[in-house]
């Protein structure tokens, strides 16, 4: 039998949903607007994208979407679609423009979201997926167990080469496991790169050499391929841990051709999200999103946070963590580390625990960090602290009788 | 005076407009959520993103988006930011980064779309903009005057590799100038991308022996950096003259090093451009868009067509148009060529012509050519003709008194 791709849509539409699946089937196989000769009984039995499940959710009276075909009223509805593997092929840029290609600026739509993908084992024979993953990550950061706890360097841009390495040089000695590029951070001639990596791993090496412990700097090296690569290899050079690439900027290509080059983990961010998930009834769900960039081979992926500062809801972002935590497919999970960031202190640890139930996670935090009044130490200490008392299951008010640093940081977490 | 980047935004806000255009400039440039000690006023001054403009076009009762802070009434404006160059050099993938990265998830967003781009000349000088553009893809296609007339091979998929060459077989004998693989046409099993692009040149190559003329057949290249590059590489050497590529599937860096390695023009598909844009009050317009794969070096770009089958109305179909005729910066125009496509018969060709006063384009039609009684040849002769009649100003009905071929077609053109 052959293999079958299968993807899953929220669908509106004003037209008949049966017809309104079968239009987006067709126009996404061997179909389009009129009937073709060429489209035999035999060849559409064979190409053709089946309708697998059409379950009716409900009714609205105004289109979410403008375009569409006018009706008295819009069927929303769940959708799954499957397509023969023989159509594309294991090629995930081929995959995209069939399960992501012209169906969402259909008449019969005034509502698309992809929200789930199946894809066969042949994705992950020709993909390679995460080099470090989770038990990589931990391996080169030096964090056995629990979260790893990071920070991103601000400002996100400005700073000269020699104040980053002053900032990190804070930073390491305040105990943090992590540091990340701000994602508008690239190779601006205020900071170029490569002065950047040079004096900030200077800080961190020394630190390493003194204490054992070598955090891990995401130094975000988003550009062309050539530059990418040669960003890498001076990471690498430098004795650096860690290269971030946004993945928006880069693409498909991009980040397949930076796994295949490079020899560290890779921290994928996804800038631009937004224009690809904040409306309800257009674009895509994390889920499908993120299964992509692990084929090509993400061992980091953000997620935002619990009580972020953005529009995203608590449980879209639980969602979007439990994704990145799940196996993309049962013959090959490929495990990558859910990145937890935007207005995070240690007042999410329990809640974020409780959704997840494990610690394989970065979780960054800045205001959380520095504002501690007992300084960077003290605020990565309560960070920490906060951790374990989700762990164990205390209240944080309890845990904190016994940590100081903690008892201090309740008092401006909020 | 150091270069900047301006970026235009339709915005919808539940806060002082001013306060939110605040809010994006910060967060895109060195600011975040806090105040922050490093963000002096001088590295503000010379980091920071500036509002260039903010103008009230209106406001709602109900926010378009949801997740954002809660209002009695949300203001929409137009928005204009800039930014100092600096902050991440003549860089495209970082560029993305900065106009459209976190921004559109901004609580104190409620609908955010970009809608224009002035880039400076460094980004022509970094990027080397289409080979071919408008001139070059005339000369390799042989049509010196008036639009490229084309079609596109459907089924969709399905076909294999002889029996695509025989549809192209009557295609390039009814005097087709360009021919375009389905944007889901790839490299699949049932229709290898080697053997069909062996199968169809070998029938595009003996009619341009016989006759002279040799029809420009888009091969749908799509696919990951090697394989792209190994089959430009066959269709160079089959004799072939143009490679297709789907834009959101290979994404920035893809198209990039393709162009780095391509001697053929590239037609830049945008499937997937629906979740891009589908929500008005979410995304991307095309006009910056289309700036950016130009930069990249597309040489055709997809803008649907008037009167299209999808959900896009024409005056969007125009303005896209519009865009990809328009130069891309004062300094280097960058010219490509736009392709009309979706629905379209030689009844589009008068609006078309009206809207954009020029014939540089390919205008691709399906039914509106196969449809035709008289066979092939008679549908892209009355394709032709009535685009000498818009030239003319000349009434279809009046040009087909003279013209047979376009006296039928307009008996089931509709």
């Amino acid at each position: 039998m052959t293999e079958r791709i299968h993807a899953k849509y929220w669908l509106e539409t004003g037209t008949d949903p049966r017809a309104a699946a079968d239009a987006i089937a067709g126009e996404q196989s061997s179909g389009t607007f009129v009937a073709l000769p060429g489209e035999t009984r035999e060849l559409k039995e064979r190409s053709g994208a089946r309708v697998e499940r059409l379950e009716i959710l409900g009714q609205t009276y105004k289109p979410s979407l403008p375009g569409g075909m006018r009706s008295n009223f819009y069927t929303q509805c769940e959708l799954e679609l499957s397509w023969p593997i023989e159509n594309m092929g294991p090629s995930l840029p081929n995959l995209m423009s069939t399960i992501a290609g012209n169906l969402f600026e259909l008449r019969q739509v005034s509502g698309l979201r992809l929200t789930g993908l199946r894809l066969p084992p042949s994705f992950a024979a020709a993909y390679p997926g995460p080099a470090f993953g989770i038990e990589g990550t931990r391996r080169m950061a030096g964090v056995e167990h629990g979260p790893i706890i990071g920070t991103i360097i601000k400002p996100s841009v400005g700073l000269a080469p020699e104040a980053t390495a002053e900032h990190v040089r804070e930073l390491v000695a305040g105990g943090i496991d992590f540091i990340k590029d701000d994602e508008l951070q690239g190779d601006g001639p205020h900071c170029p790169f490569d002065e950047r990596v040079r004096a900030v791993m200077r800080v961190v090496n020394e630190h390493a050499e003194r204490t054992g412990k070598k955090v891990m700097v995401a130094f975000n090296l988003t550009g062309e391929l050539d530059q990418m690569r040669r960003r890498h290899d001076l990471v690498l050079e430098e004795g650096g841990t860690c290269v971030m690439a946004v993945l928006n900027s880069v693409g498909l290509v991009g980040l397949h051709e930076l796994r295949r080059h490079s020899q560290l983990p890779i921290h994928a961010h996804r800038a631009g999200w937004g224009y690809l998930s904040r409306s309800p009834h257009l674009g895509w769900d994390y889920a499908p999103w993120q299964q992509i960039w692990r084929l090509l081979g993400a061992d980091h992926l953000h997620v935002n946070g619990l009580a972020n500062k953005f529009s995203e809801s608590d449980e879209s972002v639980i969602a979007a963590a439990r994704a990145v935590l799940s196996p993309v497919m049962p013959e090959a999970p490929l495990p990558a580390m859910p990145v937890f960031s935007s207005g995070q202190t240690g007042l999410q640890a329990a809640p974020t625990f409780a959704a997840i139930r494990c610690t394989d996670l970065i979780h960054t935090a800045g205001g959380g960090i520095f504002g501690h009044p007992g300084g960077i130490a003290a605020g990565v200490d309560a960070m920490r602290q906060a951790w374990i008392a989700a762990m164990e299951g205390v209240p944080l008010e309890r845990h904190a009788k016994h940590h100081p640093a903690l008892q201090d940081a309740l008092r401006f977490w909020k």
